[in-house]
Formats: structure tokens, sequence, C-alpha cells
């Protein structure tokens, strides 16, 4: 039998091992048969925390479908969670620095990137406000924090058709990598949005979408850093100044432990 | 903290809280946030095993929305699987004789009705063969098994447009309760079953459909008893005979244990 922890940040939930001390054998085949949510235990990510050389530990993250991904921010708080203090943690994607107190946790999400080649655009453009223009959005910004963004700032976040809009703009030919389309309006100081992710389509709570739009933002001078991102799933903070990396925190909720036999799951 | 298990019989997954000695208060509210897939445990149906004072254990069954409902075969052989061998179950729809053994029960699931009465039906008709076919359906048989049950004996059931005739017929005039559609043909002395589920539409497994259609099929000598009936999640092995219970024989599959602190769930 082997334990493991059912966790969720902002609606976005994970099974999650930790193989530290015993090592645990993953597969494509084994991971989509603990993701399913009839027959296994359910989740979006399956998590493998193991020892690392270069971190404090090593966090693996495997799809419901069974691939290998490289990051998930919503994950990394849960793993900071987890680790119960400060926590360097090796992931495909680089080492992120975690904090993890209770259900709360910080993760350092690396520097944001602004140059039209590394969102990648089609051709050359200013970022900060492109003038491209969807029906009444106005001027986006786009920016890469591991994944392309654009962002959209608008009166009413809610009031935008973004089940029609974000796969029309996902798919344009100006981003080649195609993109995770956001639409954003201010409240108070902080930053309602809600999001169209790119290959998932319109979700509770998307952690890189909740960076980069508060980073373009900041840099616009809309808000003031830190700043609250609220999202249909829940709230994040992020804390960015130009030349630093950016910091998202936000809930890593702790939701029951388990024990399962995994000889009978492939 | 609280211990529960989850099992599934043929996809149709249960979380299962055993308050024979130590009582639980479910309310509506509760069993929504444990039953979300995402933020609570996730299941299909919620089940407290309580005790009683006619029966060896009491089962009470909340849907995913919060609603008490009477039974559930599936859900039936699971507690007799966890009761660990013959068990005397009090529902609000009456006492169920189960058997369980490892990962296989047997549940006693009660006479099954013919009189058109009984289905209920518009009006006077042979329920055995009923001549009003829908297209090239041919004439079906109608049972009474808890719920109404119509029976379209086919050549290839899995030729046939469930998705499109399934509404059609459960929401026909000559079913005053509606209908569950059952489209079934024979395989080698088995059945092969897609069920049509009255208010849910096409799901994997339907216990009470597997019940009507195997004693159908005896009732017209199609087949013998006892019967594999063969659905999309998996086989049930259905005994009958005319003036007797019908037995209803299935997997049972314990997935994990886990533990978790009701208090966060309302």
């Amino acid at each position: 039998m082997r334990r493991f922890h059912k966790m969720h940040g902002l609606g976005n939930d994970f099974v999650i091992f930790d193989a530290r001390e015993e090592p645990l054998a993953m597969s494509a085949a084994r991971a989509r048969a603990i993701a399913d949510r009839k027959t296994g235990i359910g989740c979006d990510q399956l998590i493998v925390v193991e020892p690392s050389d270069v971190a404090d530990l090593r966090m693996r993250i495997f799809n419901a479908d069974g691939s290998e991904v490289e990051a998930c921010g919503n994950a990394s708080r849960c793993v900071a969670v987890l680790a119960g203090g400060d926590a360097r943690i090796e992931t495909a994607g680089g080492i992120i620095s975690g904090s993890g107190d209770g259900a709360r946790a910080t993760v350092d999400m690396g520097e944001p990137r602004f140059d039209w080649q590394d969102i990648p655009l089609a051709y050359a453009m200013d970022t900060a406000a492109m003038p491209v223009g969807w029906e009444d959005l106005g001027d986006p910004a786009a920016v890469n924090v591991g994944n392309p963004h654009v962002i959209f700032f608008v009166a009413d976040a809610n009031a935008v058709d973004l089940a029609r809009l974000g796969p029309m703009i996902e798919d344009d030919p100006l981003f080649p990598s195609r993109v995770n389309v956001n639409v954003a309006s201010l409240e108070d100081g902080a930053i309602r949005l809600r999001v169209w992710e790119r290959g998932a389509g319109l979700t509770l709570a998307c952690g890189t979408g909740a960076c980069a739009t508060a980073v373009a933002a900041i840099r616009r001078h809309l808000v003031q850093s830190p700043v609250e991102v609220r999202l249909p799933g829940g709230s994040l903070t992020i804390d960015w100044a130009p030349g630093r990396p950016i910091l998202m925190s936000g809930p890593a909720t702790h939701v029951f432990t388990g024990e399962i036999d995994l000889e009978a799951f492939g």
C-alpha cells in the first residue's frame, strides 16, 4: 500500500506521492489509471516527489493523459505546502523556489519576457500595446512567462464572450505557438481575470495567466505590486518589478490522505 | 478525521462512510461538497452505512447533487462486499439481501412486474411483445424492476443510434413516468446491452437495465438463466425464473481508503 495526498490549488487538483524514501515506478499507463475519476483516484495532474541532486526535492508532473510536463504553478504551491517551509524544487522546466505555510504558498515563477520573438509573435511589434484589436477589445499586451499570453484590459471582463473569442484569438496567425487569452478588468486596485487556456479552453484558475496579466498591468501602471488577481476559482497575489522574478502567492488546499494498492494500476 | 472507502461497480463510483459505530452527520450541502471531483473526494453517489433495527445494516444513498435516493444496485454490491459476507441491507426502497465475497457480490433485486399499469403504460397492452415499434427496432418488451424499462431485441445493439432514439422513446406518451430504453442483442448465449437511462442518458452500466433485459429475454426463451449481460462498463450475471426474485451478481471493486477532516465540508 502506498500513501498519497489529494490537494488542489484554486480547484486545479492533484494526487501527490512522496517517493523520496521509497521509490515509486510511474508510467504513462499507470498515471492515466490513477487519474481516472471513476476507477482511480482522480486528478488533473499526478505529482511524484523524488530526491534531487541539485535542489531539496524533485517534482515530476504527469497530465491525466499520462504525458509528463515541465511545470505547473498550482502544483508547485501544493508541493511547497507539503514540504512544510522553504524548499528549492527541481522540475523539468528548471528550479523553482517555493515557500509553504499551512494552506498557502509562494513560488518564484522566474522572469517574464517581452521581446516579440520570445512571445513568440509572427512579426516585430511593441508588446506593451499591440495595434491589433479584435472587435472592441482594444490594444492587447503580450508576455511570455514560460508560455505565451495575450492580455486584453476591458471595462468588464465578465461581459466578454471569451468562449467565442478565445479560440479565434488562440489560433490567430499572429501567434505561431498559439496563445493563452486573458481578459482583465480593474476592481478596487485588484484585477478581475478570465483566461482561455491554450489547448484547454475556459478554466477556473490559470496561474501563469495571473502572472502574465499582473506583469502587463504593472508595466502599464494600471495597478501597484503586489496585486490581487481574482480568478473564477479564487484569488492569487502577484508581486513583480522590472528586472525581478515573478512571485505568485495563493492557496494550496489539502483535501484528504489515502492509501492505495498500486499493483492494481498497471 | 473520518475514514472512508472509495469503490466502484462497473465504473459507477461511490464514497462510503461506515457510521455504524460513530454517527456521521450528512446534509445535502455536505454530500455535494464531498462528491465534488476537484475540491472533494469525488463520486457519483455518497453512501452512509448506519445501524439498522430491522436488518444487519442500513444504507443511505445521496446523489452528487445532494438529493437522497431509494436504491442503487451497483452501490448495494459494494456495501455487500464491505460487509464481508451475507448481509440484509435496509434501504429507503426496502430490504435487500446481499452476499459479498472479495471483489464480487450478489444482491436480491426483488420480483419484476409485467402488468401494463405497473410499468406504467398509458393504456392496456401485452408487455411481452408490444406492437409499437420505433423505426426498425421491432416489438419491444416492458418490465418494471423498481423503475420502468422498455427492451428492444435487435440484430446488433452496437449498431443502434441510441443517442438519437433514446430521448425520443424516453419521452413517448406511451410511458407516463417516462422510461429507461434498453437495446439488446444475443451473443453466444449472453446478452449485449446498451442503455439510455431516464434522466441520465447513455451510461456505462445500468444494473436495473441488465435485470429488466435478462428477465424479458428469459420470458421470450431467447436465453437460459443464469445469463451474462455485457454492458459497456463490464458484465453482470442475472439469475431469474418466473415467480422468483431477480439475483444480480457482479464486480464491486475497492479502489482506495482515505481519511478526511469533515469539518472542512460544511
